[in-house]
């Protein structure tokens, strides 16, 4: 049954866009090497060039510009976590208690963030908040709330949850307060909880209103 | 025993500091007309001084740039909503029951976000979370807090509580999301309750195992 391929396949790319992943790919490499090597502000676009042995054009023309760079390193990193979240093992991946999923995100997303704080800055806005980022989080944590039955408006639970993780919280909490990780973990996973635990509705499961 | 007065008394600026301060005055009160009529993207440092019967160079030795101006316009308001707080009537001022007082908080606090939020933007990183106005709003938060006796890490329970009502994230809700207002408002008065309630421990506050 398998002949001369006539059309390409689906998701195989022609050759030139093959190449063009390489070498998108190989910027990518070099410009990952120096950030970890001295920091990303001080990473130029002439250092990365030269790095991956391409002309400085070539990387413009991949990029567009220093942000679109660091908002490019930013988007690798985070589909790393994002696989991490959906295929990766427990307690962030599939398999662990949906409790256990929970602490485990918020834990390694406040890591993350802290890991790539100077890339996040340096990508300026396009990189701080995307929205793909957001609603990637934001759905997989709203998937954990239903799991743990909470019931409310889980969209906004969801985002109460969310917002302490934001960089500029962080940095106030860490850097300006000058509160350990471990604390700012910690006063996460009460917060969720807080969020998660059933109302102590007087009377209920009981009859209201029985003595004794 | 009101002899001629040989020292300036404190807190009687001498002539000169009078007329910076009215000048000063004079500058906000144009470029809050300006910004109420036009957007404060539309506001130059031209039209205020225009509007204040002053020169171009007056606006730029009082307030540096045009973020500046924005910052100090932005600063000028937050000591009204401080004021209001700290002295006004209940429940955002003191009086009212302290849950009370936080819900009033929190719904201020998200209407004058909202009201400013251009402003914020244009007033760029200097006045968007400027030190002073988040150690206040903590400090409100957390006395209130304290006064309905919630235990655990205060100061990262208020975090808890302001997070969400940053701009950036009012707007993913309301502009992207495009959440009505007094949703997003009911959602934060949710996560007070929650944050608030005391955990349901089993046998607690009577005595553990007892039968009936």
């Amino acid at each position: 049954m398998t002949g001369p391929r006539l059309l390409p396949l689906v998701g195989d790319p022609p050759p030139e866009r093959r190449d063009a992943a390489r070498n998108r790919e190989a910027l990518l490499v070099a410009a990952q090497a120096l950030v970890e090597e001295s920091g990303p502000e001080h990473v130029t676009m002439e250092a990365v060039a030269a790095r991956a042995g391409v002309g400085k054009g070539t990387v413009f023309r991949r990029f567009e510009s220093r942000e679109g760079l660091m908002a490019a390193l930013l988007d690798h990193s985070e589909a790393a976590f994002q696989g991490a979240v959906m295929t990766g093992p427990p307690p962030l991946g599939p398999g662990a208690e949906p409790m256990e999923r929970l602490l485990a995100f918020g834990r390694s997303r406040l890591e993350s963030t802290l890991r790539h704080h100077a890339l996040i800055r340096a990508a300026g806005r396009a990189g701080s908040r995307s929205y793909a980022v957001w609603s990637f989080t934001a759905m997989h944590v709203r998937y954990l709330l239903e799991q743990l039955g909470v019931e409310g408006d889980l969209p906004l639970l969801t985002t109460a949850l969310l917002a302490p993780l934001e960089l500029p919280i962080l940095e106030q909490q860490l850097i300006v307060d000058g509160f350990p990780v471990d604390r700012v973990v910690d006063g996460w996973a009460d917060l969720v909880h807080r969020v998660v635990r059933t109302p102590d509705e007087p009377g209920e499961p009981g009859q209201p209103g029985q003595p004794g």
